[in-house]
């Protein structure tokens, strides 16, 4: 077999590089789990049918065959392309045995098989959270996604990350208020306001939704504020039109910033040009950008959906989140700008003199596993000088070894040497294991 | 949409089941680490010519096409049944960027298109070691898997297992002494062995591999001969068959059973009967079998194999091991011999007297989280018997909430309540986690 080449659009990691990318997971996953987030895992594949429901992302599904075919009912599968779908089908399936308000989160790879960009793949691997009730979702779990997610993407070492908030009700209600009828409509044309620019969506405006030049000026007007704070809601109200939905949404909305301004402060604008492509929204949405890399798009999207989950006696509404880890971490650790201190879990090698001695060597390296320091014994009895190259090419900060002083460690970056007892030696806390770095 | 039904072959856990899942990887995980091995994680897809290099499972290959398939070089694509092969893959696309001898280990979930009975889905998570290098691989390396292996699932709360473990070499020069000429395919015949019986085998060995009647009978002699020390050498030296490749056999087998009688006493037995049906394992062998639930077949497999991985220039012989830890969990966990001391992480909720108190209790919720205790905020400012059965029906051990007296917790299985501060307060170390329970 010759050199395989690699698979565009389905990016793997280099085991150094790994290494950020589990001590990342690993973070999000203890933060989700100090806000009580339990972990669920659904299979990869789901039916085509729950996969076509949602739209325009299913065109893209990778669908599965058997090889060897024989009609008994593996036809109709495909790969999930997000968690949230699986994650319904999931609460409609297990309803019974699921407390509720039940709030979950599940860190999984999707699929999609469309083209190949910076910061969209084939393989990608999200991060979500979801609160689903049954019946009705109280308002305050909307806020409450947004401090989570500001938790849990604290203390990484990130660029800079903003969420833009707005609510759905807000923007519908403002244009309902405006007297425009096909206010879903209305939301998808402004949607595409970053890409086509103001005069293309007035123009769209009001064509296709019977928008007047008036209209259509006012809902540009919306989508242009933004603010840290609650002031957006004078701001939006300066703009003359009233409707319930609207007083709603503006509730809602600033009950989410007011909370984040407290808790995140910095973390959350209110901005009323995000509207998310996904009909199913009705409540707050949310985009995520990373300072400096704008081109990826938004890093962790969602919003509240009401009618997502139902199968016809009980309807579960919900809120969530997504991260999306490879969106973040590929460009990251390919461009260099993260990196691990070492490519191995290993913290110490223990060198041998000779062959003989590999059995009193493991029974050495199992002494220090017993306190939870990580260890591996040389490949073999080389020259010291080798076994040191071993260690140093790996980034293996320590090499244990045993001469007529007794048993000593050497610090192989310093080079400095000590005599030591096996049973209480201790690495410094920060060389215990791998450390992300950021360098500059 | 009315309720979905499950997808045979496809488990999936309630989040009570899946703690556990999560525990025990967090365990394995652990224990690869402390003897310096790191993760590595594939793609979910290989080529087609990749999957299908390795012989009968390939039959069961789940094949990728896209929706809107438009013959850009997606087809060919298939979802890999193994942790092996991919890894092999990788070795050979990163070669240059890694560092040999080079440990690895992988978890991820694996598919296979096949009929689903007890313990083979068509989905399932396995957890691989592995260790390869480049042009020779020591034969310690052969010792050293199958004692991670112990450590590994040692202190896991599952019936006892054993491991059987015998050497290709050991068999196939027993057979070249012998005098029979097609040893491997004498191999596949002795595998059969449980499953067809002696005399079906014997009958086997003397038409297909030319066998006399009285080597079939020394075959099936050697296949008889297992032992928990080193005895085996001497009863297989007293079967008066002589070869260098049994002598070498005879050597890497001892060594392991020596090393692992120390190093975990009890857990390996040489048994010769193991052949695995896999043609690439080229020395040592191992199978996993665990006491009471024999039927499920081995739940830790692998070998020794020297060419799996070449690029025409370079080759990498390895050696390895794979849990099958859906195998193991999913009866274990199904059957209820398993089960989590609670259904979420949560170990404090945040009881509310009013509505307006939320912010105050996301506050106070924070400062435990703060130290690492799980939280959440009661959903509601309903009457507190009822935020107290919130608590009970998921297992969360403690209420948190704020009288005249000032802070007070009170664990609602014993119904003690006691004051507290909440920057000292720390639960017992055995509630702050969910933990396996094994149920009599």
């Amino acid at each position: 077999m010759s050199r395989p080449q690699p698979l565009s659009g389905f990016p793997e990691l280099l085991p150094r590089q790994r290494i950020v990318e589990q001590q990342v997971v690993d973070h999000l996953r203890r933060a989700f789990e100090l806000h009580g987030f339990a972990n669920v895992q659904t299979r990869a594949v789901e039916p085509m049918d729950q996969l076509l429901r949602k739209g325009e992302t299913s065109k893209e599904v990778y669908v599965l065959r058997r090889l060897q075919a024989d009609g008994d009912g593996d036809a109709g599968l495909g790969l999930h392309f997000d968690l949230t779908v699986p994650f319904a089908r999931y609460v409609l399936e297990h309803a019974g045995k699921l407390n509720f308000p039940f709030r979950r989160y599940q860190i999984q790879p999707c699929w999609r098989g469309e083209r190949p960009q910076e910061g969209r793949y084939r393989e990608f691997w999200q991060a979500d959270i979801d609160i689903v009730d049954q019946g009705e979702l109280p308002a305050h779990y909307e806020v409450e996604v947004a401090l989570v997610i500001a938790d849990a993407l604290r203390d990484l070492p990130l660029p800079k990350v903003r969420m833009h908030v707005n609510n759905r009700k807000l923007s519908q209600g403002f244009y309902q208020g405006l007297g425009i009828a096909d206010t879903e409509e209305a939301l998808r044309i402004i949607d595409k306001l970053d890409k086509i620019g103001p005069d293309a969506v007035a123009k769209l405006l009001i064509e296709d939704v019977n928008a007047t030049p008036e209209q259509a000026a006012s809902c540009l007007k919306l989508a242009s504020i933004s603010a840290a704070d609650t002031s957006f809601v004078d701001e939006i109200r300066a703009l003359g039109v009233s409707d319930p939905l609207l007083d709603e949404g503006l509730d809602e909305l600033a009950a989410v910033v007011e909370a984040a301004a407290t808790a995140a402060p910095g973390f959350v604008v209110a901005d009323m040009k995000i509207a998310r492509g996904l009909d199913y929204y009705t409540g707050t949405v949310y985009e995520t950008i990373m300072e400096g890399f704008e081109s990826l798009g938004s890093i962790c999207s969602g919003g509240r959906y009401d009618k997502l989950a139902s199968d016809g006696k009980n309807t579960y509404p919900g809120v969530g989140l997504s991260i999306g880890i490879s969106r973040i971490l590929v460009p990251l650790l390919q461009s260099g700008r993260l990196d691990a201190t070492r490519e191995v879990p290993t913290c110490v090698l223990v060198a041998l003199a000779n062959d003989e001695e590999r059995p009193a060597a493991t029974a050495l390296a199992q002494r220090l596993r017993s306190r939870g320091i990580p260890v591996q014994v040389s490949p073999s009895a080389a020259k010291f000088g080798k076994q040191i190259k071993f260690a140093d090419k790996r980034g293996i900060p320590f090499v244990l070894f045993t001469n007529e002083e007794g048993t000593q460690i050497k610090d192989i970056r310093s080079g400095d040497q000590v005599t030591i007892d096996v049973d209480t030696w201790q690495p410094p806390a920060g060389d215990l294991h791998p450390r992300i770095v950021a360098p500059e």
